[in-house]
């Protein structure tokens, strides 16, 4: 099986705390710890939590190891008093224009680079961070997301941001592929289903198994990458051969 | 205000579906709506949801257009079939190794070079796409979790795949910065309230507006950017400022 060192060992090595200053619903404590987990980000912080939707959080199922071991803050200080960056999510434009306001793209890319300990902060689910909150922090980042709907849930911005600190950028450097104007969808099933006709009726599908050969005709049509082009004249000669083959 | 008009441009240019099959909460189909708003995706289908789900999601405040204009079909053949490109996603390895996966990075540049409507698909919570589902599919896509915890929250992982297709990847090529090992957050604070504490001294700083100078003068030392090694000098300078000052 295919292993994903490369995720792995960025939180390994960035030694990464996640620092959610005062959540309030239990739900997102735990999205966020998931997201964690998902991404092998191992230090949840939490700063003035609302203490009932901690306690729901904790008991929750799903990313149970990574909350019990949560750690606790009354202040931001203390919370990345031993974090050499401290790095603040936000949804807002700049607020004020002297602290300085990254992509995430960027911002992650600056993180990969940094030593020691890093802090990323996430505000509250209502008011997001605070400018007292900000005021800690060396630089602030946001998701790029569109003006309209600039706020995201707060779990889904976690796992945003640590997919970005874990994606691997020669992952995406695949060799280009010359853009054919693909079939659609509609051509691609009606040949699948044409095709799986000729074969029961010229007795290749046995019965007993043609819910397996169904699938697996499905996907072998599907790997043919059929062009827009070619779909239609495919569809005609499995006409002709339906017609040949008879009910 | 800074508009990221790349990030609304790709899904206004792709003519994205993103295509949820067999929901079963109510709370990861309104996720996924809000994850689609945020990044500026319209289109929603909803194969086969769980009746209710879909009612109570679509009665739910928040990314409530998008879920008022979503299209329910009953089979993912008559979702998929006005799309060229249909990609599924999944938490697993390779189940059958002739279907081709892809890791999320490769897989979402493919797609930005696809021509045609494309399909995004997400499985239900419990057991995300079945065989019969994928076999719809041209290739999958996988996220880069990690092996001990593969499997993402619905809503949270259409956040990430729409957050790669609209991320912008010369956002991320920043000038690199020289790698300088930075003061730890406890000794950046030190040096905030000893400076202020020299300012209320000295006079500087009015009674009348201490909370905002204070913000202020966070800030100011955060964006020194003082490196590990100059922490203790300045701080001995401060010490011996504040020494002079007297009480």
């Amino acid at each position: 099986m295919h292993r994903d060192v490369s995720t792995a060992n960025f939180f390994q090595r960035a030694d990464l705390r996640v620092v959610l200053v005062a959540p309030r619903n239990p739900l997102n404590i735990g999205a966020a710890a998931r997201a964690m987990a998902n991404f092998g980000c191992t230090r949840l912080r939490v700063v003035n939590p609302y203490e009932v939707a901690f306690r729901e959080a904790r008991s929750a199922v799903g990313a149970a190891p990574l909350l019990a071991s949560a750690e606790e803050f009354t202040t931001l200080a203390a919370a990345v008093a031993d974090c050499a960056l401290v790095v603040g999510t936000t949804s807002l434009g700049h607020r004020e224009p002297q602290h300085p306001l990254r992509r995430l793209e960027s911002g992650a890319r600056l993180m990969r680079q940094a030593a020691g300990p890093i802090a990323l902060l996430f505000g509250s689910e209502k008011f997001g961070l605070s400018n007292e909150d900000m005021s800690h922090c060396h630089w602030l980042m946001r998701i790029p997301t569109v003006d309209l709907n600039r706020s995201m849930n707060l779990g889904q911005a976690v796992a945003v941001c640590l997919y970005e600190l874990a994606r691997n950028s020669r992952a995406a450097a695949a060799r280009p592929e010359k853009p054919v104007k693909a079939a659609r969808a509609a051509d691609t099933e009606q040949i699948t289903v044409m095709l799986l006709e000729a074969l029961e009726r010229s007795g290749y599908i046995k019965p007993l198994t043609a819910a397996s050969a169904k699938t697996k005709v499905r996907r072998l049509v599907r790997r043919l990458n059929l062009s827009a082009h070619d779909a239609p004249v495919v569809l005609g000669m499995l006409r002709q051969i339906l017609w040949k083959l008879g009910a």
